[in-house]
């Protein structure tokens, strides 16, 4: 017989009953009942109910939970009511008949049975019990599974799998690298990669034609709710001989198959994932990152209301600002507090309140409604779609600033009227992302989103169209209005990307310095290519409902950036800074005020 | 029809004769055939063959070698002697009708067809071309298969595949961590993981049950042939509730399952691999990492030599010594020069010489000979399981330095008796290593591999045993006189992790301060657990036969540990030193001599 198990702590069934087994796991609970100790016994595949007769008990009763034991008993059938249909192993309980103890836990900071929460920062100093605990053990497993998929999957459409360097140089731009001091070249420095993007692309240019990783990638920034500190993980890909919709129809099933698998139930966007130009985005949805679930769609009104009875709104419209409609259907009805209470709301975002007319059966109604012309009341409810008994709010200002403050309405009339909807994950590509916008303190111009891609048009756009006109090959993933990853297809030709540089005001020199590593390699032969890199943390938080992606990290660290349980960072002997060349100047301290 | 292509280059065949057919890829070669072009147009998949014609020249003839083209034109069905048989798509070629240019290609620094030679620093600065280069690319890809099939092979055995943190602690031992400083938390730093070792413990004691990682891990020391400095990857793996042989039992499928998949008809051990024990290890081969494709076994024969007339010997015995005989089969007859270049070569390796016996026809031969004993030497032919016409030859001297050297004797003879197993990977598991070892200089009991594996024996062993006696759960696997890895059975009791460290003449206090954090762990109900970490590496260098790690790694730094494609390492601003509270502190110039 194995020293430590014959089954593990799930597999048993009233099949084995009568046989002789050995488990192992952790003492998950233990019962008194009149001489007999009952303990269920857990490990990652499964919970079994132990029985321990009277003269075992010396061995065990003093036995705190979380104690790892091995066990050898009998397997015996569960009689009547003491069937617990709940568990797969439910039918049978196992007769000790032997017992050793491998591990006898102290008393613990934190409980793995039940459901009681606990700090963060305890559940981090001790991770190693926080993590057996069914949810958070779960979300790990989720974890793994979603990423062998996304492995699975990409392989299946051609990819490979490369490793590329953690230990890298800087990058020309973007967030703040982790730097690593080099003993050997006193001095200097590597960087983490915030991301394997300038490698991905080499990789092309070497001719590998379909790259993947899960790539770790690391940015010395605050952490968020939906960003580690420190290290995450992407999946980063690209491809060669590839156009825009090639990189769409690659990854669509990727990410619909995954969704799917690991769903739970949850509807998928099925088929091609709608392509919403980011001009129509911030119309029709106020955002660059629509969530698709809310079926309520955005209308400018500005027509209808310049030079009309509503002052304010007709002021807007003659300055050269906007008026947006959020259609509210079947709210006419709803009690005066209702709409005070988005008004509120409104208020609290920073706007001056939140304008609306309910379209009542005999004619539309509120403050807005008293005073705008009956005729032009009637144009904007067929221009929104409206029928009598809906309602519309309005998000007005300059252009800009109205566009989002709609989309906030957008998100916040769906909640309210319970519009969005529930149990699925609804995908969209944002596409044409300008490729330049207007600073409005220097009046340049500046690129809007990623220099390095491709312009629409290419070189012949660049050189006869206004640049505020010129879109890019430039797309975002957005899933549930969390946005998941840019991408773009690049932009391999140092002449085009010179010339891309000057109309921001770069010249070519510059160009050069800062970028001649990635524009001598597409001097010797580059393909067209492009990909992209949906965050894995984030579609693991999607996938396991959790809004923090700590719940979805093994060992993540804290909010500081801290490792609680490891200790780190930490300090570091003398010694080994004076190998590093490296002396710590801690900043003076803050006076007291 | 794609604006790229409709096939890739390695897949026309003469089935699509007479059909239309767009390619993408690079100029492999150009060659000019009375007014025809013919290009070798190249991509990942493969080489198509590309015919223009005059019309098109102009597009064409300029362009230089690598250059990225698009082709649409006929595919042609080649007439006779024109097939090309080597080539999968060599029965048709493609008769252009239209080309644009994707990238053309400035002069290259180092050409990607033919099979020239280039120094490591330009084929590293350049690696975007050298990627392109056919053993290179091919190199490349083994790679990338062998670690999606390690990936696999391990979840089909049940394992799940987790990332741990890499910005993570110092390590309370081993070799030197790179260091990260910290923004947020001046002065203090982040540790590279020099394996995951730590974090796969924890997640058996977090209960994961079958842990697994194709891990990056980082080690701030010098570059050897089979290292690379920096980063490197080890396929780390962690087990509960397993004894030493399931771990074996569980590596050696996959292992043998890769080698056999990936080693081009190579063979490779069947069936469990040999378990040798440390000190048999020595004895039989001279190394605790024995090439089991040498049939040469060492045979210990300081008996034979013992007072015997051969004096140096017999002196050598006297004094505590050894003498090992190494076998050399058939090599009696071997002329002179063969015996003085083996000594020569000894010497050359610090020994006094290679002594020797000839087993002629008519008896033994040769300088030792001449001084032992007639019956001795009969006794050591049959010792050793000699016949006439084998010679045998001799280390001596102190026990370690001889058997080691023996070991050096065995690999060489091997070798010059071209005895060495071909085209043969040859595994073996070496067991049983010792817990502890004499410290020569201080005379104190030193640990003598892993102090952190479970001894033979546990507590009991630990108070009851000569320290010297007890074996550890510790095992290395070699493949080919390579070592691929250690692994253990850890020990996951504090008590017993304590009196272990107590005979190594560390007192509890410094324990707990050393290795707290692991030893609180064990203390909340820790799991029996054990694994090892064969290197990806490695394994990839022995199924490429390559000798040099460089070639089985995408992206790596040079021996100096330099990006020289990236520029990294690299001085970076002082304002990014002052945000990290650090400054460099160079060390003065070495005074020149």
């Amino acid at each position: 017989m194995h020293a430590y198990r014959t089954h593990d702590c799930g597999a048993l069934r009233a099949t084995e009953a009568g046989s002789v087994a050995r488990l192992s796991g952790w003492v998950h609970s233990k019962r008194d009942h009149g001489g007999l100790l009952f303990i269920d016994l857990r490990d990652h595949f499964g919970i079994t109910q132990i029985v321990f007769p009277p003269s075992l008990l010396p061995q065990v009763e003093h036995l705190r939970v979380e104690s790892v034991i091995t066990v050898t008993g009998e397997v015996v059938l569960r009689e009547g009511a003491t069937v617990n249909a709940k568990l797969p192993t439910g039918e049978i309980e196992l007769r000790a008949k032997e017992v050793s103890v491998q591990s006898a836990a102290d008393v613990l900071p934190l409980q793995v049975a039940g459901a009681e929460n606990y700090p963060d920062e305890l559940r981090l100093k001790y991770r190693y019990i926080d993590l057996r605990r069914d949810k958070v053990h779960r979300n790990m497993m989720l974890r793994a599974q979603v990423i062998a998929s996304l492995r699975r999957r990409m392989i299946e459409q051609g990819f490979t799998e490369f490793q590329t360097p953690i230990l890298t140089a800087s990058s020309p731009e973007g967030a703040r690298d982790f730097l690593v001091p080099s003993r050997i070249h006193a001095g200097r420095f590597y960087a983490l990669p915030q991301a394997p993007q300038q490698f991905k692309q080499l990789a092309m240019v070497a001719g590998f034609d379909r790259y993947f990783q899960i790539a770790p990638c690391f940015r010395d920034e605050a952490s968020r709710a939906d960003r580690s500190p420190g290290e995450f993980y992407q999946l980063d890909f690209e491809m060669s001989f590839v156009t825009q919709e090639d990189v769409f129809a690659t990854l669509e099933p990727v990410m619909a198959g995954v969704f799917s698998e690991f769903g739970g139930g949850r509807r998928v966007t099925e088929g091609a994932f709608p392509r919403i130009p980011y001009d129509e985005a911030l119309r029709l949805y106020g955002s660059d990152k629509p969530d698709l679930r809310n079926p309520l769609k955005i209308v400018d009104v500005t027509e209808h209301f310049a030079g009309s009875g509503f002052g304010l709104f007709a002021k807007i419209a003659a300055s050269g600002g906007i008026v947006r409609a959020i259609p509210a259907p079947g709210a006419a009805d709803r009690p005066r507090g209702f709409f005070d209470k988005l008004n509120d709301w409104a208020r609290g975002e920073g706007a001056g309140g939140l304008g609306y007319i309910q379209f009542a059966a005999d004619g539309p109604k509120g403050p807005i409604a008293k005073n705008l012309e009956a005729d032009r009341a009637e144009r904007l409810r067929v221009a929104c779609g409206l029928e009598p008994g809906d309602a519309v709010f309005f998000a007005a200002g300059k252009p800009d600033e109205a566009a989002k403050f709609a989309g906030a309405v957008r998100t916040r009339i769906g909640t309210e009227l319970d519009l969005i909807e529930k149990d699925a994950f609804r995908f969209c590509w944002i596409v044409d992302f300008p490729m330049y916008e207007l600073n409005e303190e220097t009046g340049l111009i500046d690129f809007s989103h990623n220099p390095f891609s491709m312009p629409q048009g290419g070189l012949e756009a660049l050189n006869s169209q206004d640049p505020l006109t010129i879109k890019a090959f430039q797309y975002d993933i957005v899933c549930n209005g969390i946005e998941l990853s840019s991408g773009a297809i690049r932009n391999h030709r140092p002449d085009i990307m010179i010339r891309a540089f000057e109309i921001a005001g770069y010249p070519a020199s510059e160009v050069e310095a800062r970028f001649g590593g990635m524009l001598n390699a597409f001097r010797f032969g580059a393909p067209p290519h492009g990909g992209s890199a949906p965050g894995v943390d984030r579609m693991v938080m999607l996938l396991a409902d959790e809004p923090n992606i700590r719940e979805v990290i093994l060992f993540p660290l804290n909010q500081q950036g801290e490792d609680l349980m490891m200790g780190a960072p930490a300090p570091v002997a003398p010694e080994r800074l004076k190998e590093l060349s490296l002396r710590v100047e801690l900043p003076p301290k803050m006076v007291k005020g």
